[in-house]
């Protein structure tokens, strides 16, 4: 009865996944969030997804994530409310939600090291609560959402979150790729791809990708990889040190956060030339100084900042990147469970990226 | 009598440092280089030095170097002669020796990358004779000579050859400082000191300089250093993280070319610093990618090009840069063998560089 | 009676200097400012000074200050009052005021571009009331505001509200001086004294002053120019053409504003040259593109940032810049008609710039 | 009798285009040119073009020109001899004929700025003969020329001896065309449309072509222009103001060299923006510095150095740019006084460029 007296504002509860602890996780429901500061907005999602960060979180590799955490930092959705300090949104405005929370303010942000913000930096689905869920507040609004077209298509958007941005920032521009360049991506999974879509912006002459996995290589030759290199065979090296004559390529970039695939980088790359790490490393590495010492190289790490997601909007809207095409598997928010097993089986299931729409909030 | 009818261009040999294979040099009487090329120019050495790396040549570690070579790399001279297609240069001028031998035509030489140049590279007292000897035959003279005014003192330049373009283009530019740095220094050595110069240049606001030699340390105060840190008791990471309250330096120099000190630079670098490495490293360094991945770091290696030679002569001949107070013991060419000595007993005898005169050849 | 009641906080009214239109200021009572959004900040201001700019508010020419108008854009002080939603500052924090008013949230903001901010730009003295007066609202206080320590020197600091920046971003470093270059700085007022100042910071190797005004050029070489020429005599391009051996200055910054001045800039710059305009200009210039197009140079503009003081505020306290010195005169804020008289004659007076201090307030 | 014992390497004399003074050109017989320099190499011609700097030739509008001048500086061919000193290339090796000369060694060559080498510069066709013929000497051989694989097609690669280079350097590159921006290029000639090339392997999101001539506009389309605007109704300021939301473009390019079209640049260039003049002006322009020098606005001027060259050689071996589609008409070398005429009457006969074939050496 209470329940027919309802409507929109009045919803207290909504649906979330919440994380229990290694391996756990769960649909459950949750208080609908509230304003906090004035500067938050409350976004209702409309799409979300899963990064392989959430994968780590559940393997418990992220200590920051406590228990009863929603999860997410990928989103798209619209406007429910906004704190009085929010200047540049309004309820009903249809958002990007950017991972980073930056306050705009700090030395950090000054610098456009959103990622290091002393008041913000990756939060969501971290130490604060996430995208998986109906609702989400987001602090620092204005500097934490980006305004789309009411018609926008949130497949073709919701992977600049995180996907995107992360491959062009520290891959694509810390590698400097430039018109000509010979370029090496080790690593075709969804943030290698993303690498394989970004670097054209700006017109390699080759793109080499390297992985264990034949699909995944057939999708990056699809995606505009020039050549592929299975490297199972420990022999990635080799092959492409002949495609190159000996010389190296000018970029390599590390996609996949191991020793092994980070020393493929070091024994290409060629004099002058630029090592990229995107991965997420969880051990030390082996720096072969002895001889990289006098190769005029550079070797770049580097955190998400988010700072280009203006610029990949264009690029979607203009048609030179098609993010959607990473989108391997859809799901209803209901459906989250079966969401996450597909993005954790991914060789077997051939999934990309999954896209888990919520429509059971639609008024 | 034959001596009496001899004039300057009959002289046919010349006193030379030779190698003759692990710690085995000589001062021994050689052939007077000739010119081969069109491209060459013959120098008459007045000053020469002697450099770290032909103390690792001496060790044996740089197997290029082969028996009878004459050694050396640095010098300061007066040209004899030049070959036919030699167009900037002629017999008298007073010129200074780039280490670096470049073609000004490779693919390398395009990008500025001399130290690789495709017919060149570091040559001279290595695969080709070099400058500790009376005169030496430098290849692609217009590209490897830089004149002077002949009121020049040698001793204010001799070090432009070699030591501060190392410490500027490896040190100062790859680590990018700029105003208002809060830069370290590892490795109060001459090349070190030579980093401490140039850095200069660009206005750190603090200058943290790391050695285990008090009296280098005390050198590298009077030369600017604004901090100085002895890292014999292992606690120079918590010193300088102290100094910077945690928040590490925006450039660590890395001037030694160990593991050990490789290690204080990755720990004490800040969010969105730069390493630079000068030191020539014998072994692979342990990477901290398991932290550093997030930190948006930028790790250079480089080899001396020379590019910066031009800047550099004119910062020292507007007094900007002093290079001369790195010159510590000064030696007769005849004496050269004494020079080594005092030159590889660098912590007891307090040197930092030599400087040696080549008086017996002035006409 | 009411009045020995009055604490601080009580306090409603203040002297402030009052815009009437053209050539019309008084030194008046106006009511102390409040918060008005959570983002603002009161602050008690202890040192301000006068612009150029100001003068030329006094002569009508800039139309968006109305008639009522507190002016002043520079200034130091003390917090007062913070809004709720200020992150960085407390009530008694020592701070100084940037001319310029950034929300840190919009495109520009995002791009460094302060001077444009879209809810901001430069507002204080010219839409919203400004410094030269005993309180001072300021918007977007985090980002409006640098903490200094409490002992800082007032007057080592107020310069770096808008001169030091203005010098720095629009001449220095939009002409990218770097070290070795000869640069030219036309005009030695207040601003292009302060280009001479932080152009040091790249240690250029030569600085040529040029203005009309003997004693300006006297104090330029006290500052440092390395060369002084007087223009008067409309010779000042045939001096720097003899100077440079004919090849042009790699940097020519115009601080004047005129015509004439731009067209030495022109007429001076050499091939792959930077000529940075900093002066306002009321007129269009003749560009010289029938001989310039072909000279590979580039030409800039800019209004102030304010995006380098905190590097400013270090190069003060690490010594490299003695703002101080262009502080020629020195008033009380109930003096402050005296003190526009002085800077309004300052080929007469020998006026630099002055500091304006409020001590009537000091509790 | 004599004439059947000449072989290819006593062939004395060739056909040449001659200038003998305004409006005044030839095809004429003219001696085969030799070897000079060591440096130098001698190249048969198998294709080359005519440039819009040939038609400001024929008006007298180039003074270093003189009578009996061959003119032409694009062109591809085979190697016929070289000096001793060319290291690089052999007799019958296909190249690439870059119109900037260069040595290598001068301290422009070593900025990269070949256009003003020392001891070269734009030559050929100018001050020393050039490529509208069947041979031509290549001073300074190993910096001139660029190798080819010998199935290159000649007209695939012709254009980047002046026009794709001369676009790139001085409209994309100088404009720092980046992805996502807005650019507008103004005039669509050859140089204006290979701007339109070049600029999209930078990725801008949109490019607004700007000309008075459909025919052009229709070809600017074809090649990848977002939107088309005819001027000649004088209101191309105001469509580009609609076309962005009266924010302006990020960079203008001016690629005819007239008042106007630079006007047009200033008119529509953005806060922040980038003006990159390419065209050859004959008289000064106005800068509206009232308005612009508050706008943070770079404007750069260039003549091509043929630094591009490689990297553009990559772009068409890649099949990132289609440079033949620049070609319009193809003739003979023995047509090339009709070849002058139809590139001479553009308009009326819808030219872009041409190309000119010499078969008649062929042996």
């Amino acid at each position: 009865m209470t329940k027919n007296t309802e409507n929109e504002n009045n919803i207290t509860t909504m649906k979330a996944l919440v994380f229990h602890g290694m391996n756990s996780i769960a649909l459950e429901d949750k208080p609908k969030p509230k304003i906090i500061q004035t500067t938050d907005a409350i976004v209702r999602i409309t799409t979300t997804s899963i990064c392989g960060t959430d994968l780590h979180i559940l393997k418990g590799d992220v200590p920051t994530v406590a228990d009863g955490r929603i999860l997410g930092h990928e989103g798209v959705g619209i406007i429910e409310e906004t704190g009085t300090d929010v200047l540049g949104f309004h309820k009903g405005d249809k958002v990007l939600i950017s991972l980073i929370t930056s306050c705009g303010r700090c030395i950090f942000c000054k610098k456009g090291i959103y990622s290091h913000c002393s008041n913000g930096g990756w939060l969501l689905g971290n130490s604060i609560d996430g995208t998986q869920a109906e609702y989400i507040r987001i602090p620092f609004a204005d500097n934490g959402l980006y305004l789309l077209s009411p018609d926008t298509d949130d497949e073709a958007v919701v992977l600049l979150s995180c996907n995107l941005p992360t491959s062009l920032e520290c891959g694509t521009l810390n590698g400097q790729v430039k018109p000509g360049d010979i370029i090496a991506i080790v690593g075709a999974g969804p943030v290698g791809l993303s690498v394989l879509l970004t670097a054209q912006l700006y017109s390699p002459s080759e793109i080499i990708m390297i992985d264990l996995d034949n699909n995944r290589l057939e999708v990056a030759r699809s995606f505009g990889a020039t050549q592929i290199v299975n490297s199972s065979d420990g022999k990635a090296v080799e092959r492409v040190m002949a495609l190159t004559k000996d010389a190296g390529v000018d970029v390599a970039i590390e996609a996949v956060g191991l020793s092994a695939t980070f020393d493929i980088c070091q024994s290409i790359i060629s004099i002058g030339g630029h090592i990229a790490n995107v991965g997420v490393h969880g051990k030390p590495v082996e720096l072969h100084l002895e001889s990289l010492w006098s190769s005029n190289i550079t070797i770049t790490t580097r955190l998400v900042d988010g700072s280009t997601t203006p610029m990949l909007l264009k690029m979607v809207q203009s048609g030179h990147i098609d993010a959607k095409r990473l989108i391997s598997h859809r799901f209803e928010l209901s459906e989250i469970m079966k969401a996450y097993k597909a993005f954790g089986n991914a060789a077997e299931e051939h999934t990309l990226k999954v896209a888990i729409k919520n429509t059971s909030t639609i008024v």
